[in-house]
């Protein structure tokens, strides 16, 4: 759990950093959302996990969560997010080796715990507009550096003018998500994913 | 359920069909499989769902559920089949209208009552064998129809010959499935979305 915590770190604010070693806050931080995270990973649908159970779990009081969390949706998109951990640093040379960065990131073994709890959140997903915003809340960040590398590729000229920008974020997104999660195609080999995805996207299939 | 029922038909034998009406076994065959899709939509996980829940909801015996299928695994696979209802007819004119034929039946009304049939099923998908092999015993055949599509284009100098077949299958579903159960990019109109996605897969984001 350790890159988690880390991650949760950066997530949440460390403004009361007064002394030595870990400020009181940022510890109860990081226990309520690896609180969340057990729970989540446990088997627990995101409907059924409550504020209170998150509390006890993480040794503090309700209050404490209430004061940096408005509510339990904005909690399970830090929790979600640290899961996740810091979006992968991109060298900025070209759009294939920034789109395969990105990719690959999404495919590392964290991804195979991370795959287990979105799997749990999808039932919820499918139902409720509630989670499909904690949903949205976690992705759009990342959508967003995505987002970017395909619009610098178009005022490059290295993407065409006319792409369209948002379906493309679906194309390599997707076929990753279908992957990692159900394992869809058990005919694709893992075996350089992201470089073949993202080449597959920018060549197309026509002759 | 008339069309889904319409479709168990298809999906099991009417090998005693032997007056008018229907026969006896093809009666209790759909009652089977509707159970199934009931207790599914109703939100049961593939893991909770016993041969004798079935039973007892279709008002038949479990010799009556064990004499057509073998095991549960193969039960799932013919109801989750069943409500995905037969595969579209291909006009066989062009590889990009038999895939936009194709992906466009992944997205019917249909589907989004299946979409949440399917997300009952992910956290088993993620986390077992057995759920996994039912989902692939259901895709796959669709999957072997698309494989087709794109081996005729091939053949017929439509599509690359170096084209990596298993990579562009999951590059049009993937896509697909992550907005149809996940609405992943609430950017990405629905319209058209079938030509929208085989026409960028076909012709690749480079300028």
């Amino acid at each position: 759990m350790e890159t988690m915590t880390t991650a949760s770190v950066d997530v949440v604010a460390d403004q009361d950093r007064k002394g030595p070693g870990r400020p009181r806050s940022a510890r109860a931080d990081e226990a309520i959302i690896e609180a969340v995270m057990d729970l989540l990973s446990g088997g627990q649908s995101a409907d059924a996990i409550s504020i209170e159970a998150v509390a006890a779990k993480a040794g503090v009081g309700k209050a404490t969560i209430y004061r940096r969390w408005p509510n339990k949706e904005a909690l399970l998109i830090d929790a979600v997010t640290a899961m996740k951990g810091p979006s992968p640093e991109l060298a900025g040379e070209s759009v294939r080796g920034d789109l395969v960065t990105l990719i690959a990131g999404m495919r590392t073994k964290r991804m195979d715990h991370y795959g287990k709890v979105t799997a749990c959140l999808l039932p919820q997903l499918a139902k409720g507009e509630e989670m499909h915003r904690v949903y949205q809340g976690v992705i759009e960040p990342r959508r967003e550096v995505m987002r970017g590398v395909l619009r610098r590729g178009i005022a490059s000229g290295e993407l065409r003018a006319d792409l369209d920008i948002e379906l493309t974020l679906l194309m390599l997104s997707g076929p990753t998500l279908a992957q990692n999660i159900l394992r869809w195609n058990p005919n694709v080999a893992d075996e350089q994913f992201a470089e073949r995805l993202v080449d597959a996207v920018l060549r197309g299939a026509h002759a």
